[in-house]
This record gives structure tokens, sequence and C-alpha cells, in this order.
């Protein structure tokens, strides 16, 4: 008996709206091989969701029929294929029977749906994250609430591997679009790297839980704070964090009883600052690397539709 | 004797970020012609000031030497000359005496200051307001708390025509960002014309002042109610419109006693939608032209400088 490299059993792929990130993964779970790129969807869907898949497969020296399971913004309506929404509550598990065959492909290549919460007063849908819910938590028992941060950050309420509702808070792209296209882009250009122990994103993150009503106010005395005292960009854009970040845990814990378990599905530097402003708030969450939660949710639907 | 026009007396300018307004006014106060352009600071500060101000000065015949007062971000530092700030607590009055001649100009020409309020924690300043609010309050005795609605709204606390403080909310400018540059623009593009009385906007104003830890929550579902409910781009951008105004109103009303009177010193459609919001808050504010009251100020400040 030789010893050989395992081959492949299918691919995983998390297709954002601005990224991609393929894994090639064997029977055993081994990973076999990884790639990242920024083409996501809305590079995609200008230059076609095939080609690129197919350029990163072959690169990997993949065959032509190893199966793809995909989860994200590739299953939105101006994606490749629409892969709907399941309704909450429902069964984190549930989102693996419900993935959509791509029609026309030689090989067999899946989209998971995302999820929907079709309330009159919070509408709200997720894509992407359900996968990384699956992974992180599966059909865990117990009551769990999980802060998801990133362009949309989503708070999720988990009974029983059940979702029963969730929030998305727009912090991210709010943060972007306030540093990049705003006044306030005056005062946080060049701005060196911070983290969660700068006194600038602690102050901000207390501020807007106490003042959440001055919000915009809070945001322009970072233009002002440079004007009149001439606070470096470093500060004024820890500030900015802090003030989108403070809000957001602010609106998330406001319904949540006090004591909640909260579990933190992140990665990088957001998994820091998210973590310190959760612990400046009080919490003690559990972090989740979230590349870890999506490969292992994406292979745990893998294994269920094409057990070995 | 024969009937003749009356000459001008002086020019007032108003020249903000994006925007230039001049009028030729006569020792009487008689309008005797009217200009209006996209010759902000933005603009100017590539192209020269002089030039544009010289050119528009011709189109209505002013002679050469004809005195010119300006107020606004041609005061900035970026801008034309640099203004300064009067600190506040500050009479509205003395901002005349502090108007910075521009040097190396035939004719006089002079630019009133902006106010500061060098606060550690809420750091703010204005340029332009404070010369709306001369033109709308004067010296009037009594306390007024004074709404401005605008890219940068002002909430100003005036006291027998003393600035005692005030607050920047970036309302305009976050509904301008989040309505082109973030993912609502999918919900809001090719929107109707809507006012005060449409009911997303109307409910908005209460969410958001329900509700304004939740607001990045809220803004999410302008997308999310389009995507699961179908909801129009007009009620969508109504709904976006009611939350940042709303939230803008909340934490502007939280630190002011029940039954303070407010004043609204607006134009146009913002006049409208402020003034609905304001009285859906309970309150009944007196309504002052801002149009009127920037050219009352530029006027007062003129005459003051220019005695006849």
């Amino acid at each position: 008996m030789t010893l050989s490299s395992p081959s492949p059993a299918y691919a995983a792929v998390d297709w954002g709206t601005t990224s991609f990130r393929l894994w090639l993964i064997a029977g055993t779970g081994e990973i076999l091989g990884e790639r990242r790129s920024q083409e996501g969807m809305t590079t995609a869907a200008k230059s076609g969701f095939a080609p690129i898949l197919n350029a990163h497969l072959s690169a990997l020296g993949a065959g032509a029929d190893l199966p793809v399971m995909i989860c994200g913004m590739a299953g939105a309506r101006q994606g490749w294929v629409e892969a709907g929404y399941l309704d909450v509550p429902a069964a984190l598990g549930n989102c693996i029977g419900q993935a959509v065959r791509v029609p026309g492909e030689g090989r067999d290549v899946r989209i998971l749906p995302g999820l929907a919460q079709r309330d009159a007063d919070r509408p709200d849908v997720m894509r992407g994250e359900e996968t990384q819910l699956l992974g992180a938590l599966g059909d865990a028992q117990g009551s769990h609430l999980v802060c998801m941060p990133g362009t949309h950050s989503k708070w999720v309420r988990v009974e029983d591997g059940r979702v029963t509702g969730f929030s998305t808070f727009m912090s991210g792209e709010l943060f972007d679009v306030l540093s990049k296209q705003s006044i306030l882009s005056h005062a946080v250009a060049d701005a060196a790297p911070f983290d969660g122990t700068h006194e600038a994103f602690r102050t901000a993150i207390a501020e807007a839980a106490a003042h959440p009503a001055l919000a915009t106010n809070l945001f322009f005395t970072v233009r002002s704070g440079q004007l009149l005292h001439g606070y470096d960009a470093t500060r004024s854009k820890a500030r900015l964090s802090g003030l989108t970040i403070g809000l957001e845990i602010a609106g998330a814990l406001a319904s949540t009883a006090p004591g909640t378990k909260v579990s933190l599905v992140a990665s990088g530097p957001l998994a820091a600052l998210y973590g310190a402003a959760l612990q400046a708030a009080g919490l003690s969450p559990t972090l989740i690397d979230a590349d870890l939660a999506v490969r292992d949710g994406l292979a745990l639907a893998a294994r269920t539709v094409w057990p070995a």
C-alpha cells in the first residue's frame, strides 16, 4: 500500500458581493487547496459566473465532474441563479435540502438559499451568514444570540438550531461611505491602523450607546474635532468606528435580556474590534472564526447532498 | 424731478460649499438684481473666487467700487480668505465687526466669520448659518431653539440675541450618501417627489424616535422592504428621509424642555418636510424663510459696515 494525496470530494465556495473564496476538500475533511479573489458577485454579474468558477477549479487541478457547493450572493436575484430564501423561523439544516442546482453545467453545482424574515415592520434578509451559522452552531441546543459583523452586520437569535429572528445593521457600509464619500473623509484620510484598545474607539462606543439619537451629531464631531482640536486621522477614524459599532451594539442589545450568551462570528480586525466593543458593553462573547464557520457549513451541506 | 432706478449700495453674497447667490441691494433695501449659480467653494477653490464674483457683478452692471458682503464657506480655510470663527457664547451682532477684508481687491470685499463651539466633547462649527440667524432673529429677546435643516443641519440655542450653543446633525449628507452610494440606492432610485404627508415618511419619523439605537437596522429595512414586500422607490425614499430626519429631531429635542418654542429656518421642500416632522413631534414651529434670512443678515451687516 502506498501513501498518496487524497483526491478532492467536492469544492466549497463562499461567493459574496465583492469577494470569492474556494476550498478543495477531501472526503476526510482535509483542505487540499484554496483560492481567494475579488471576483465577487458584482464582478461576476458582468463577466459571467461559470468562467470564474471554472478558472479557479482548473488552477487547482480539479476534475471536470467535481461537485461544487456555493453560498452567498451568487444566489441573489442579480447573481448566478436565484436560490430564494427560507422563511424564519427555520432550522439551519433545512437550507441544505433547498440548495438550487445550476442548470447547464457539466458538474453538479448547487447554491444554498438565504433566510428571509417577512415581518411587516422589520423585513430582513441574509445570504451566506446562514451557512456560517450552520458551520458555527449546527443543531447545537440552547439559546444563542450571534453577532456577525461585516458590511451588513447580522444579529441572529438561534434556539436549538432554529433561527427565530434576525436584524441587519448596515454599520460597516455606513462607516465606509462616511469615511470615503462624506465631509468626514477629510478627517480620517491616511489614518494608521488602530484596534479595540484605542481610547477614542472606547469612548465613542460609550457615547453612542448613551446618546443613540445623537448619532448623526456625534458623527459630525469627527470633523469638528479635527477642525477645532486638531485631532489626528487615526483618532478620528477610531472614533467613527466606535460610534458606528457602539450604535449597533446598543440597538442589538436593547431588546436582549441581561446575561444572554453572545457568540461572535468574525475574523481578522473586525473580530478584535467587535470583541473589544462587546466586552466594553459588559459581555463575554464566545469567538468563532468566520472563515472556518463558512467552510464548515459548506462542508456539512456538501456531505449531506453528496454522501461518500 | 424724474423717477430713476435707485443705484445699488452694496452686494450681498451667500457663498456655500456648492452654491453661490448674489443680490444687488439699494440703500433703501430694495433688491435690484439677483444671481444664482453652482459655483460654490468647491468650484471656486479651483477656478478662483475673484473672477466668479466679478463676472456676476459685471453681469448685473455693478460698478467697480461697489462693496460686497459675503458669508459662508468662502471664509473657510480652504475658501477665499479664512475668516475664522467667533467662539460661543457670542452675540450674533458681533460677527459683523469681525468680518475680514479680502486683500488686493479694488472694491471693499468682506467675509463674515463663522461660529465655533470649542467644547471638548461636542466641538462644533458653522459658517453661513450665523448670518441667517442674524437676519432671522437679530437681537430679538427671549429664548429660541432654531432648527436650520440642510446638508449639515444646525440646531441652535439663542438667548436674547446670543448663541449659547449649537449642534450639527449631518442628516442631509447621510441621506445623500445612503441614497446614492449604498445598497439602498437600488431601493430609492427613480423615486417620485414626496412630501411630509407621505405615510411612509410619517411612520419612519415615529420609528426612528422610538428606537434611535436601531437606526442602521431601520435604514437596512429600506432595502429588505423592497426585496421582500416590493415597496416602491418613492415609498422607500420617503421612509429613508423620515428615518434620518426623525433621528435628528429625536436627538435635538432629547435635551430640550417640553414647550420650548422652536423656529424653523428653511426654504423649499426641506421646509415642508421638517415642518411636517416637527409637527408630528408635537411642536408648532415658526417658519422663517432661509433665503430671506440670509439676505437680511447680509444686509444688516452691510448697513453696519457701510452706513449710508
